[in-house]
């Protein structure tokens, strides 16, 4: 018997599905590193590899594509439900209730493909149709003749988004797809070791990810360069929140104890499609004096960028809002939560141990 | 570095609210017997030691009674939502999907006591909406004079259930309301570690418990009675069962090895309460013939009686429909998952490790 709060030093789980390697920063999804796959392939690509196990033949990706399009619908009565929601609710939960309420007697045990495609298929659409409606636009219906990540962006903003916008988003998805047993995957599997379905292992998932140890850091970074500003600011800006004893959103994880090796291909995806956007010419800034004010005030703690800090400016750049952020990291990382509970199927049930500290009665 | 795929032998918490001692059968709540709980005291009293630390005065427990007496109102919107969801869907997806709809922005870190109070009130609410919606009965107002049992009895019967009928639920729900790190409170606690809300952390346990391999078998030992049918058919139907190699739902536990204490308490009430009911004539020779076979064919495995087995008979003999078995284990548990959530509040970011199976690609 052993005591592991956090569980850091516990393996749960193998899987076929990714290598994260703190100490070295690299990431691995099935045999590829996550950084040429975000450089070289599309989002529905990477999906293929991580649930049927290798990367599509152009007539596999031709299939995957179709039955994701032909899935991107959502029911009139999850339409009702969205927009029943209080306008106040944030993304997050209405994300959580929407799919919760996607659970039809369908859903049983085992999980099948065919559940997971249609699940990731409807993700954006429900996103979107909520953005729209609380914007009191019409919500753009899916669009089949567009990718997974094309017809996100088209959805949400009413036109085509440009090629570069498309390709910067699409890197980012790829590269949160999969990231081995974080909180929320971990919620996951525990949900579906019980033989639950899996909109019930989702559901918890997205309810995990909306904690601000986990997804919600990207939107934090937002706070944090808009309260900023100016590059001038942030060199006083930042000294004080650590006068203060305040964490700096973007930087530092919990695993990567050197670069964040998705920052590192989001940072090449971001220049590329980025230049001359003042926003991104601020990150930059803060990224550097945050680094230089990290090792000063944290000496030897290894705080690097992390992926939430590029997240941030990538999907300001292409002109998302904060509030879309950690909805949009949810629609990759149901590729990946999708993954593990396939891929978990027959495990046992998991039920860990606790130490009661309190006194046991008399008999 | 260790392997646990299952976490049985991993402590990750340190917990006031219970000891399960599964050698000795023995299952304490914060310093006092669940047995005598269940048979001493009412759900508000046994809810007020879980959450505040002690049982409580007559003057705490007016205020608590009080306090969740004027929570138990559901929001319209929340009516709207669950009319919305299609006739077929399960109770528990209906469940899971009306509590998640009551996040709202004032969800944030840490939960608090009121938030607690208000969504354990609202939980009955939410299940005798649905029941009599799709009984096309005019769902019953909460009543502010009855206890949370009598409530829930009156909202699903339509009428006040007799004082015996509610000690025997209010029993069941006692000793169901708190249980260690099993699955679904692992669940509620992982995704409280993310500093999600109390709403997200309730969701995902509700989708946890919902697997047949943790809440899910009261239902499934009413099948089995109802498929035996007859005393006479008992032995047969059981002998049959085994020789194919299947489990029998209500015999052995993960952690119990000896009886079930709440098994031992709930069989207590149930005899007081149900004498004469062929219901439950039919269970307790079930019970009989089961545990004899079971020493003939898998002996020494220890597979006695359990909660589930009783929960069946207490509730089917106060005419709860198996449908309503798991839901109703989701009211009492509710209270154990956010007592759990409550004590873990501050602790850090559950996140374990796994082994990756795949090769490592060349730089």
């Amino acid at each position: 018997m052993i005591t592991s709060i956090g569980l850091e030093n516990v393996v749960v789980a193998e899987t076929d599905l990714s290598l994260v390697d703190g100490q070295k920063g690299q990431l691995v999804y099935r045999n590829y590193w996550a950084r040429d796959l975000a450089l070289e392939h599309s989002f529905e690509e990477v999906a293929h590899l991580l649930w049927y196990g290798h990367l599509p033949s152009a007539d596999e990706l031709a299939v995957l594509k179709e039955k994701l399009a032909g899935e991107r619908e959502i029911p009139f009565h999850i339409k009702s439900i969205i927009d029943a929601i209080p306008e106040n609710a944030d993304m997050m939960s209405v994300l959580r209730t929407a799919v919760s309420a996607l659970g039809t007697p369908d859903h049983g045990w085992p999980p099948t493909m065919e559940q997971v495609i249609s699940l990731t298929a409807k993700m954006p659409t429900i996103i979107a149709y909520r953005y729209n409606r609380l914007q009191n636009k019409e919500p753009k219906a899916p669009r089949a003749d567009l990718g997974h990540t094309a017809n996100y962006l088209f959805m949400l903003k009413g036109k085509e988004a440009s090629e570069a916008q498309v390709r910067a988003l699409d890197a980012y998805l790829i590269l949160t797809q999969e990231h081995g047993l974080n909180a929320s995957t971990f919620t996951g599997r525990v949900v579906a070791s019980t033989r639950s379905d899996l909109v019930s292992s989702i559901t918890a998932a997205i309810g995990a990810l909306k904690g601000p140890l986990h997804g919600g850091a990207p939107s934090e970074v937002t706070d944090m360069l808009e309260a900023i500003g100016t590059k001038e600011n942030a060199e006083p800006w930042l000294r004080a929140a650590l006068e203060k004893g305040e964490r700096l959103m973007g930087f530092g994880h919990r695993v990567y104890k050197t670069m964040d090796p998705r920052a590192v291909a989001l940072s090449k995806v971001a220049s590329s499609v980025a230049q001359d956007d003042p926003w991104l010419d601020l990150a930059t800034h803060v990224e550097k004096v945050a680094l230089k004010l990290l090792e000063e005030y944290k000496p030897g703690r290894g705080l690097n960028t992390n992926v939430e800090f590029y997240a941030a400016a990538v999907m300001r750049s292409i002109g998302l809002e904060a509030e879309l952020f950690t909805p949009s990291f949810a629609v990759s990382r149901t590729v990946g939560w999708s993954a593990h509970i396939l891929e978990a199927a027959n495990n046992r049930l998991i039920r860990p141990q606790s130490i009661y500290t309190g006194t046991i009665p008399a008999e």
